[in-house]
C-alpha cells in the first residue's frame, strides 16, 4: 500500500510533468496556467486511493486520474467566464488574463484533452469507465445549469439545494472514487459504496464550504468571508434562515436581499446576525454531520481490510478540517 | 450495400428519434434546437458510406456517426459565440436566443454528449476510434485558434491558411471516413486511403465556400454574398490577391481593408473587381481542381470494388457541385 504522501507525489509529479508548451500557444498556455495554479488535487488523489484499496499498482489509473483532474479544472474554467468571476487562486481567471474567446475554446480543448487522458483506462474497463465518466459529466453541467437558475428564482427549497450541490460537487468526487476502484478490480458493490461515500463526503464538503463563506477564517479559506451573503447566494444557511427566522428576522432578511446599494459588511454583519439568530449555523452542521456520517458507514462497508482504507479516512477528516 | 438515399433516410431518423425535452430544460432545450436546424448532415453520412464500404452491418456506425454529427454542431455553437455570430441556417443562434452562458454549458453537454455516442463503438475498436476522435477534436480546436489569431494578424501567407481550413474543416471529415472504415473493418492501409480522401475533399469543399461567397448564388449558397469580403476574412482569395494585384489594385485592395466606414454592396463591388482582375477567381478554382483530384485518386485507391464507392463518389461531386 502506498502512503497518501507518496500518492500525493506522484499526483504532484505527473502535473509537473505535463508540457503546454506547443503552438498554438493561444490555444494551450491558458490550459497550462489553469493547471498551475494548483489546487488539492483532491480529485485524482481520491481516484488512486481508491484503486489501490485493491491493488498495488496504481500506475494503471494515473493517466485517468490526470483526466479528471483536468475536467475539474474545466469546470472550473468555464464557470468562472459563466460567474464573471475576476480571481480564482488569487489569481486572474483566464477571460481576465487573455479573453473570454480564450476561456471558452482552451476549456473545450481542456475537455477533450480529459477525454484523452481518460481513454488511456485498462482496455478492458475502458467502456465501463467512459460511461462513468460521461454520465458524471453531463450531471455537473446537470448542476452548473441548476446552480445558474436558482440565482434568478424567488424561492429554491432545500431539497432542491442539495440535489443541486449533489450533481455540481459530490457526483465528480464520487466518479473518481467509483473509476478508480473498477481500476482496481472491485466488485460491483465496493464500487457502488465508493461511490455512496464520495456523494456524501461532497455533499458533506459543500456544506462546510457554505460554512466556511460565512464563519470561516479567511486565511485558511482562502476566499473573502462574507462572498455568499454579499451575492445572495441560495446556501443552505440562506434557505433555511428564510424558512425558520421569526417574522421580524425575515423581514430585515428580505430587506437585506433586496437592497441593491449596500455598505458591504454593514450587510454582512447584519445577514450573519440574523443566522445567529435563527441558530442555522448548527442546522447546517447537524446536515453535514449527518452526512459525513453516512460516507464513513459507507466506506466501513467496503469489503477491504481496514488498515487499508486509513488513507481515505485520513482525506475524509482533512477534507472536513478535523484532523485524525 | 445500402443506397444513399437509404444511409440519409437512416441518419435523419436517428436525429428524429433523439429526446432532448429532459431536465434540466435550459441545458438540453438549446442543444435539441440546434440539432433540428437542419444541415446536411455531411459527416454522419461519410462514416456510415465508409463503413459500408467493408460490411453491410452499418448499424455498428449509427452511434458513433451521431457522436461525430453532435461533435460538429457543438463547434458551430461555440463558433457563433466566439465570432458574435446572430444567424444560423437563417435562426437566431443560441446566445441570442438564450444567452451566452447557456450557449457556452449547452455547447459543453453536446460535447460531453458527443463522447458518450462514440464510447458505444464496438468494444474491439472503442480505444482506436476515441484516438481518432481526440485528436481530431483538438486539431479542430487548434484551427478554430488559428482562425482568431489571423484576424488581428497583417500577414497570413497563403500554407498558414491551408492549414487552418485543414484543421478546422478537413480533418472531422477525414476522421468521419477513418472511423467508418475502422468500424467497418478496414486495414490500415484503406482507413488511412479514405482519411487522405477526407482531408482533400475537405480543402476543396473550403476553397468552393471561399469562392461561393464571392461568386455564389445567395439563394442557393444560403448565406449573404461577399460576408468575407466585409469582414475582411483572410481567405484564399484575398491572400492571393494580395500577393499578385497590380500596385494600383494593390492599394486600392489595402484602402478598402483599412476603412472602417463604407456602404457595404461599393465595397463588395470593388473588391470583386479587383479580384477579377488579378484572376484570383481561376487560382482558387485551380487549387480546388488539384484537392478534388487528389482526393479522388485516394478513394480510387481504396481496395474495395469500385461500385461500393458509388455513394462516396457521388456526394464528392455533390459536395463540389457538381451533379454526376
Amino acid at each position: 500500500m502506498q502512503t497518501a504522501k507518496n500518492i500525493q507525489e506522484v499526483v504532484n509529479q505527473e502535473f509537473v510533468d505535463l508540457n503546454w508548451d506547443i503552438e498554438p500557444i493561444g490555444l494551450y498556455a491558458p490550459i497550462g496556467y489553469v493547471l498551475a495554479l494548483g489546487g488539492k488535487r483532491i480529485r485524482p488523489t481520491l481516484v488512486l486511493m481508491s484503486t489501490n484499496l485493491f491493488t498495488d499498482k496504481i500506475g494503471l489509473a494515473i493517466k485517468p486520474a490526470i483526466g479528471l483532474e483536468i475536467f475539474h479544472n474545466f469546470t472550473l474554467l468555464h464557470d468562472d467566464i459563466m460567474d464573471k468571476a475576476p480571481v480564482r487562486r488569487k489569481q486572474p481567471t483566464v477571460h481576465i488574463k487573455w479573453n473570454e474567446n480564450t476561456a471558452i475554446l482552451s476549456g473545450d480543448a481542456m475537455l477533450i484533452k480529459a477525454y484523452q487522458y481518460m481513454s488511456e483506462l485498462p482496455a478492458n474497463k475502458l467502456a465501463e469507465g467512459l460511461a462513468i465518466f460521461s454520465q458524471t459529466a453531463l450531471e455537473v453541467c446537470e448542476g452548473q445549469q441548476y446552480d445558474m437558475e436558482f440565482e434568478s428564482r424567488d424561492v429554491v427549497n432545500q431539497e432542491e439545494y442539495l440535489e443541486m450541490i449533489r450533481l455540481k460537487t459530490a457526483v465528480l468526487l464520487a466518479a473518481c472514487l467509483q473509476i478508480g476502484a473498477v481500476i482496481g478490480g472491485a466488485n460491483k458493490n465496493d464500487a457502488q459504496l465508493l461511490y455512496d461515500f464520495g456523494i456524501n463526503i461532497g455533499l458533506a464538503f459543500q456544506l462546510k464550504d457554505d460554512l466556511l463563506d460565512v464563519y470561516g477564517d479567511v486565511e485558511t479559506f482562502g476566499k473573502q468571508i462574507g462572498g455568499d451573503i454579499l451575492c445572495n447566494k441560495k446556501t443552505y444557511l440562506l434557505i433555511n434562515a428564510l424558512n425558520n427566522a421569526s417574522a421580524e428576522n425575515k423581514k430585515k432578511l428580505n430587506n437585506w436581499l433586496a437592497v441593491s446599494e449596500f455598505e458591504p459588511t454593514e450587510k454582512i454583519k447584519a445577514v450573519t446576525s440574523i443566522y445567529n439568530d435563527t441558530g442555522v449555523k448548527s442546522l447546517c452542521e447537524k446536515k453535514m454531520d449527518e452526512y459525513f456520517t453516512a460516507a464513513l458507514t459507507c466506506l466501513e462497508r467496503v469489503n477491504v481490510p481496514k488498515d487499508k482504507k486509513k488513507n481515505l479516512y485520513n482525506l475524509s477528516n482533512q477534507l472536513m478540517n478535523r484532523e485524525v
